[in-house]
This record gives structure tokens, C-alpha cells and sequence, in this order.
């Protein structure tokens, strides 16, 4: 018997790719489920048969938040974690900022209009994109045409061989950057990370046996106060040249990016986002591990598509290289350096299996300060938030303005200047009409003046791919870099609200009074990741925002520069009266 | 008895000037009619008594176009040029484009909203602007707050004493100029200038008795072809020091300017008007006369208007002494130079009583060159008007792209330089409150730049009044004085237009065969001052439009060098890394 499944969003067929294009409500047919790689087979009421991602069909989703659901409801333990996370959801459903948790100035918070956030842990991929008014809107012109249909792709397609969870969450992402339906954020979230789902900070704070791992990450006091400790030469690689490759008999097709430290390896983007994933389970809650660039659906085999997601995927790995922990954690490493397929199968099997993931990393580290007062805890805990949030604010009020800039200088003012030029030669060629001897000077002259207008008109229009491009996507990936904290931050403020419950648990004999004691020490541990990451991020902020700046404002001298000089050329060809 | 009026325009009274505010269709008694100076005084519905020029309500205005189109129809002779005013009134009425006469190109004359010119002369000061859609608009930032109200003054007010067709012709310049009601436009034209409205071309082409006054035009073959007798040494002159005056025991104030050529003397705008009529009445035959600044009636006293006016008065001062034959009349002469009242007042007697006018103007000059074939009058006078037809279009596309262009500079664009100048000074404020160590460097040097695109902001807003505010000047002049063309060719073409009928007028005993072959005689010396005076507009426009462009120019690379350097200064004080 045929089965029958619901559209549950468009898709837009890639030409010449076997897929179907179908509508939201549409009715199909299974014809057959057994295509791999998050494809299926569908026929629709014409007939027509093609693939659709399994994920735009409506098959198992409602069972899924069934179960999770239950598997919630099951979790006996009181978890302020969890109530946290609740909170949380109903905030950001409300449109609320989940940035108020500190902060309580409503009018700091404008259009923050986040996923849901469930269990005050990052919600990875789905969050990609927060700001996205602002994100989605920018950089216009060197998106693919298909751009704005963030959709799924194809990069998936052997998901199922790198963990349980990959097929829910693939789909559950796609649905996300389709619009961030509630509901479904909340599904994704709750079942993206076993490492989170299952614990909030005090799986860490009261474990009885710390992981006996040979992985230790201090803590160094340095002259900034925590910090990491760093390797002695930073990381560093190159994304390029990208291929297109296919498989299933050219059903299929991809595109791989070689990745270069010392020697090259090639990968796909299903396979950066297996490490962000990995990255973000393991070191997320202490961490804030930046999304990777947008999936899409169409467009996504256009060559400025191409150029741009490479480019945003050397954005990123650079970023990674940069961090002492993430840079030298084996997961990473087995991702640049890998021999062969073997190798590479091995070490995804070995990083998948990892334990110390979620708030476990904390036991990992080991800060060589005294124990932190809990009251100076949360007042850090409080100024990184304060000033996260500040910062996201200045991020996207540059991003606006920028997204105007660009639209401004791709848009109206070339053509004005274009006009300007044109007006001249038009005159230029009256004048010429006239029949009048010698003004060949001057209309040679205002001819000349004309075309440099119509020059200066297309130096505005490529300006800001020269410089505003840059100052763009460094905002646009702090914006994504800030849009973690909140997430990484709530798991410090978990945890702190765990530790003032101390007496009333022990008291309750919830816990003991050791545990209480051995809560204190753990979130001072906690707090010296978070000092040391934020002052990371800071050495980090400084370099880059001074790099991008001092770019910005050589190009922009370069600009007016260059229209000095041209005008002034134009000027020289009229003559001195 | 109590005599009723009524209201025909909108009027709005000065403050502090014992004006009445009246509205179109409004019944108003007028309580005083002997005030003087085109000011009427009337009282209100209201009971409120105050002055409204005389012209806003009607009190003769039907009775005197009966009296024109009677007078009109009087005429006995077959008159082409009067078929030709006709004709033309209709094409005007119609929307249709007047230089269609020579261009039959339907879209080259788009927007061409003229005036109608019923005797194929000069329509003067109600063509002053025939391109209002253009002129209207642009120079928004330097008119008064009034500017708009393009309507009657008070510069008028002894018109009475210097001529007896003043007071209409005032008074139906202000109806023009209220938004050129067809009807009034003819009525203005028909009855202004009595030495062209009693006479076509042929009034000189068929005298019997040339003018025997010492007055002698002579025109050279120069390089360029026929030429007026330049003055060896150029007239300049200087409008300077406008002072308030007032009259009728301070019931009325004016602006009084300084000129000075050699010696200063005074004049009020209505001056400047009495010398333009006289002016266009002695040579707009064969001269474009370019009409003055426009009057207006509200913010007439403010001095951004006073010093806008001024302005232009120089500009048309300058234009009129740069003339060879006008700078070197009996009447411009006295207009500079009279030595007192008394002076004055004999000057402007003779000049009203000067019968020498219209196309009477011609019996006085003398070409040097043999009489030119009727065939190649008539193609210079096609190419005069196809050049001038371009030219105007031109000069109006300039004159539109400027004007985007200046909103552009002194609106959003300043607004957006701002908003980025805002956006990098709040994330320095952002990074200052980071508590990181020794970020000082960064953040001042961001508030620099932040600081820099504000002052940006300003250069921009500033700069269309340092360098576009004369191209739009210069190329508004010129539009007037291309407005100016059509009426001075109109009055050759129905002279080369008579000339043609010859044979027929012949034939049927209208001339005799004498009056032929002088009638083609006079139409080759007009045709040799229209080419002097050709030649005297491309000599001038090459003169202005190399200085006009150059200016620009100039101004605009000080404009793009400012910026490159202070964006260098703000780049400097970032650290290298």
C-alpha cells in the first residue's frame, strides 16, 4: 500500500536534479524511502515523480515530540536547569530577549528575535542566525540569486552513519531557517544534544566521579586576569579550491573544499558541520562555538554561492584555529590532519563517542587560582553578560546601517552619478552641434568630465565589496560569535542559582553537605573557563575589530583617493580662462 | 456705495505690514482704491481692513481682455505673424511643445510647459520660467522660507508714473507666475510690449521711412562669422549692500541695492524691472532679454531671499554688461550712471518716450557683409533653433540631475554618514566598557573615525552650496535665457515667412514689387543680427560653461581630497599589527 505524507514546507526543485518541487499542504505519495541521504522518493497528485528532503514531508515528526516530551516528563530530579529552560522557552515564544535574564532595561532589547532556548545551553545551528533581520537582509549582493531561501541541501546525505540523532536534527534545522516556527525550535533543541539535554549544570557541579580522562585544560593567570593556555604557535589553514563532486550514480552532486595546514585534506560541508557539531557538544557550555554559514537549498552549486560559503567557512575554521582549546582538541585535529578515508572513519567514531561532552568539560579544567567568592562569580557571570549584550547591540546597529550603506551604494547613487555623467555629454555633444569654431576644447573637456562621473559611478558601486564587504562579515560574525553567549552564559547562571540553593537542598537532604562544598569550588571553576574565554574573546575583538577598521579606512582613503585623482584629470582638460 | 470685490488668488499678509490675508473666491469691499503703488485697501467679511494687491481681486480684468481681443480683431491686415500667434496660443494651450515650430522630433520637447506666445515675440517676464518644474524645485536650500510663493510684490509701487501699459502688465505677470492661467497669458502678452503687439516683423520689413536717429548697430565679419562691435573695454558692474528702505510713512517697506560701476548708485527690484522692460522692448526682437530673478511676495524681507536676489541680480547685471549692444545703450548707461534724481527721472523719460523699439530695432543696424540669400537665412535661423532646442534640453536634464543630486547631498546621505559615524562611536563606548586591559588605543581611535563620518556627514550637506549651487545657477540662467530664443527666432521666422509670401503679396496688390525685393533686403540684416548674436551666445556659453565646469570641478576634488584626508588622519591613529 502506497503511503501518503503531508508537505510540511515549499521546496523548490534544483533543475536537472531529479527532485520535485512541491508546496506546503501538498499531499505526495511515497514511492520510495529507501533513496538515502535525507532524499526521498515522491510522486504527486499530477503524477510527476521526484526526490524531496524526507525532512519537508511530514512521516514520523509528530511521534518525535512525543517522545520527547516524555523522555522530559520522565526526568524525576528537580532541575532548575530545567525550569530555566522553560522560562526561557516561554520568553522567547512571547518575543521577549532572553538577553533580560541580566539584564533587566527592556529597551536595550529591540528585536531580538531569538529561537527558543530550552535548556539554557546553546542551541547550535538552529541559532545561527538570530539577528537574521538584519543577517539575511546585508549581503545582498554577493549572495547567491537562491540566497534567501536558507533552506536545506543535500550535504547530509550520509547523516545516518554519524549518530543517532543527525536525522531529526537535520530536518528540525531546516524547518528553523524557514522561518522559526516555536513549536519545532523547541523539538530541535531538546533533542539536538544528549550531552545537554539529559543534564543542566549540576550533572558537573554534584558528580561523584569526575572524568578520568588524560585531557586537562588549565587555567594560567595572566596579566589580564584567566586565561587559557595557548599554544605556542597558532593554528592556521586554508579553505579553497572547491570541486564539485556527485555520487549515487550522479544523482547527487556536492561540493568539497580542501583544507590546507601542512598537508591537504578535502571535505564536504556535511562535514564541517559534523565537527561543529562536535565542537559544539563538547565544548559548547564553556565555549561559545560560532555557527557555521547558512545551508541553502537552491542556488547552493552557483559559483558566488560558492565563493561565499568558502570563504565564511575560512572565516570560521580561522576563528577555530585561533582558539587554544578548540584548535588543539583531537576532534579538530582529526579533521585537518587526517591520513585517509580510514583514518577519518576512525577518528569520527572515536570523537562521537566522546563522554566528556556538555557541562562535562568543566571537568577537564584546572585553573591554578584560589577558589572564587560565589559573589564575585556572579558579578562576572553578570558583566559579561551586560556587556555581551551591549555589544550585540552595537554589532547590529553597525550591520544595519552598513546593509542601508550598501544598498545605497550598489543602488541609487551610482545611478545618479551616472546620470550626472550623462548630462554632461549630452551637453558635450549640443555644444558640439553648434557649428561654432573652436570649442572643441571644451567640449572635449566636459565630454571627458562626463565619463569620469560615469567612472566614479561604478568606483561607488564596487566599493563596498572592497571595503564595507569586510567590516560586514567581521559584524556579521561577532553578531553569530554573540548570539552563543547567552547560551553559554545561562549555563553559568544555572549553575550559580544551583549553589544559592545549597542550604535549602541540603536541608531538604536533596544533597549533602558536602556536595554543597564540592557545588562552591566546581561554578568557581566554571567561572575561571568563563573569565578565560571572555578574555579570549576580547584579545580576539581588539585584534579584529582594529584590523577591520584600519581596512575599512585605507579602502575608504584608497576611494576618495582615486576620485580625487580622476576628477582632478578631468579638471586639467579644461582650459585656465 | 460700498464697491465689492472679488478675490482671485490667495494672498497671505506680511507680518507687521498692514497686509490683509484674502482667499481665492473670497468677496472683499474695498474700503480705499487710491493707496497707490498696485495696493488696494479692503476689508473682510470679518470686518478686518487691511491692503491687498490690486491684482488679486477683480475689478477689470474681464473689461480689458474684451478690450485686447477687439483691438486684435480691428487689425485689417492679413498678418501672418498673428496666424503664427495663434496658432502657437493653441499649441500652448495644448501641452504641446513650441519649439516644434522648427523640430518636428515629438520627443525631444518633453515637459515643456510654456507660456503661450501670441505674437511670436517675447512673452518677457511671464516666460521667465517656463521650465518652473525644474526651477521651482531646485534651489530649495538657499531660497527663503517663502520662496515658493512665487507672487506679487511691492517693487511696483510707482509703476504709474513710468508708463501707462505698467499696470496691467503687473499686474497679470503676477497671475502668470500664480501658475499660468492660458487666458490671462495671452491677455499679458497681446498688451505688453505695444511696440510688438501693434506690430508683426513686417511693420520693419515694409516701413517706408527707416528711424533717422544716430543710433547705429553695426555688425563685422568676424572669424566666426557676423559679430556685433564689441566695446574695447568689457563693462562690469557690482550689486552690493542691500538696505531696507520705506515709504507711504513707513505703511511699505523695499530693499534698496548698491551698483556700482564707476560710482554707486541705488535701485530698488522695480528698478531693475523698469530697465528689463525697456530693455526687452528696445532689442528682444533681436536680443534675448533673460528675464530677472523672480518676484514673490512672502519673505521677501528675509535674508537668505535679499541675499538670493542679489545674487542674481548680479548675475543678470553681468550678463547684460558682457552684451556689446546692451551695455552700450543710452538707457542701460543711465541706469548706471544717472547723478541724481533729477538725472534719473529725465533718463527715464527719454527712454519711455524711445521709439525705436520692437522690431524697429533692426532699421538701425548696419551688417558689413553682402545680403544673403533667403534660403540661407532660413537654415541659419532652422539650425539657430534646432541648437537652442537642444541646448535647452540639455541645460534642463542638468538642471534635474542637479537638483536629485542636491536633495541627495543635503538629505539621506549626510544622514547615513551620521548614522555610521554614530554606530562606530557607540561600539567604542561598548568596547570602553569591556573592563579589558588596554583596549584605550582601539576605542579612541574608533571614536576618531565614529567621529570623522560625522564630520563627513557635514562636508557633504555642505558641499552642493560650494560647487553644485553654480552649475545649477549657471545652467538655470542659461535656462532663461534659451526661453528667451523661441520669441526672438519666432519674430525671424515670420519675417522669412512674409518674404516667402512676397510673390503672392505682389500678385494681389498687397505690396508692390519694391516692397519685395526690400523686404528681402531687411530680412538678410536680420538675419545678420541674429547670427551676431549667435555668435555673441556661443561666445559667452563656451566662457561660461569652461569656468562653471572647472569651478565645479575644482570644488569637487578639494571636496574628495578633504575626505581622503581626514579618513587618513582617523586611519593613523589606529596601531599597526
Amino acid at each position: 500500500m502506497a503511503v501518503k505524507a503531508q508537505v510540511l514546507y515549499d521546496f523548490i526543485a534544483e533543475p536537472g536534479n531529479n527532485e520535485l518541487t512541491v508546496k506546503e499542504g501538498e499531499t505526495v505519495t511515497i514511492t520510495n524511502q529507501n533513496i538515502g541521504g535525507g532524499w526521498i522518493e515522491a510522486q504527486n497528485s499530477r503524477g510527476e515523480v521526484g526526490l524531496v528532503p524526507e525532512d519537508y514531508i511530514e512521516v514520523r515528526s509528530t511521534r518525535l515530540i512525543k517522545q520527547t516530551l516524555l523522555s522530559l516528563a520522565a526526568l524525576s530530579l528537580p532541575l532548575s536547569s530545567l525550569t530555566f529552560s522553560f522560562s526561557c522557552l516561554f520568553q522567547a515564544s512571547n518575543g521577549n530577549d532572553p538577553w533580560s535574564v541580566w539584564n533587566a532595561d527592556p529597551s536595550g532589547g529591540s528585536n531580538n528575535n531569538w529561537a527558543s532556548n530550552p535548556e539554557g545551553t546553546q542551541t547550535g545551528k538552529t541559532a545561527a542566525d538570530p539577528w537574521s533581520a538584519a543577517s539575511q537582509g546585508h549581503p545582498q549582493a554577493y549572495q547567491g540569486p537562491g540566497a534567501e531561501d536558507d533552506e536545506w541541501d543535500d550535504e547530509w546525505d550520509d547523516m545516518k552513519s554519524t549518530g543517532g540523532y543527525a536525522e531529526s536534527e537535520s530536518g528540525e534545522s531546516g524547518a528553523m531557517q524557514r522561518g522559526g516556527a516555536h513549536a519545532t525550535s523547541m523539538k530541535i533543541s531538546l533533542n539536538k544534544f544528549p550531552g545537554f539535554s539529559k543534564s543542566g549544570p549540576e550533572l558537573y557541579l554534584l558528580c561523584k566521579q569526575l572524568a578520568k580522562g588524560k585531557e586537562k585544560l588549565p587555567i594560567y593567570m595572566g596579566e589580564v586576569g584567566p586565561v587559557w593556555s595557548y599554544p605556542e604557535s597558532q593554528l592556521d589553514c586554508v579553505v579553497a579550491d572547491p570541486k564539485k563532486g556527485s555520487k549515487m550514480y550522479g544523482l547527487k552532486s556536492y561540493i568539497e573544499y580542501q583544507i590546507t595546514t601542512n598537508r591537504p585534506v578535502n571535505h564536504r560541508y556535511k562535514h564541517f558541520d559534523w565537527l561543529y557539531e562536535r565542537l559544539l557538544d563538547k565544548f559548547g557550555s564553556a565555549i561559545p562555538i560560532p555557527s557555521l554559514p547558512d545551508k541553502q537549498v537552491t542556488g547552493r552549486f552557483e559559483e558566488e554561492f560558492i565563493k561565499m560559503r568558502m570563504e565564511r567557512l575560512q572565516g570560521w575554521m580561522t576563528r577555530m584555529c585561533r582558539h587554544p582549546i578548540v584548535s588543539c582538541s583531537e576532534v579538530f585535529q582529526t579533521f585537518l590532519t587526517y591520513k585517509d578515508e580510514k583514518d577519518w572513519k576512525t577518528g569520527k567514531r572515536k570523537a562521537e563517542k566522546d563522554e566528556t561532552v556538555g557541562v562535562m568539560i568543566f571537568s577537564t579544567i584546572e585553573p591554578e587560582g584560589p577558589d572564587l567568592d560565589p559573589v564575585e562569580v556572579e558579578q562576572k557571570c553578570e558583566q559579561f553578560s551586560r556587556f555581551t549584550k551591549s555589544m550585540d547591540d552595537g554589532v547590529k546597529e553597525i550591520l544595519t546601517v552598513g546593509h542601508e550603506h550598501w544598498k545605497r551604494c550598489t543602488g541609487p547613487l551610482p545611478k545618479e552619478y551616472q546620470r550626472i555623467g550623462k548630462a554632461f555629454q549630452n551637453l558635450s555633444s549640443v555644444f558640439t552641434s553648434s557649428g561654432y569654431q573652436g570649442e572643441s576644447t571644451l567640449t572635449d573637456a566636459m565630454t571627458a568630465a562626463g565619463k569620469t562621473y560615469e567612472e566614479i559611478a561604478q568606483l561607488v558601486a564596487e566599493q563596498p565589496r572592497k571595503d564595507l564587504h569586510f567590516l560586514m562579515e567581521t559584524n556579521n560574525e561577532y553578531k553569530g560569535l554573540l548570539g552563543c553567549f547567552p547560551d553559554t552564559i545561562g549555563v553559568h547562571k544555572a549553575a550559580i542559582d544551583k549553589v544559592k540553593e545549597g542550604d535549602k537542598l541540603v536541608a531538604t537532604s536533596k544533597i549533602t553537605p558536602q556536595d554543597k562544598v564540592t557545588m562552591a569550588k566546581r561554578v568557581s571553576i566554571m567561572s575561571y573557563a568563563l573569565q578565560a574565554e571572555m578574555n579570549h574573546f576580547h584579545s580576539n575583538r581588539i585584534y579584529d575589530y582594529n584590523r577591520v577598521m584600519q581596512l575599512y579606512l585605507e579602502e575608504q582613503v584608497k576611494f576618495y583617493e582615486t576620485i580625487a585623482e580622476k576628477l582632478r584629470q578631468a579638471h586639467s582638460q579644461f582650459t585656465t580662462m
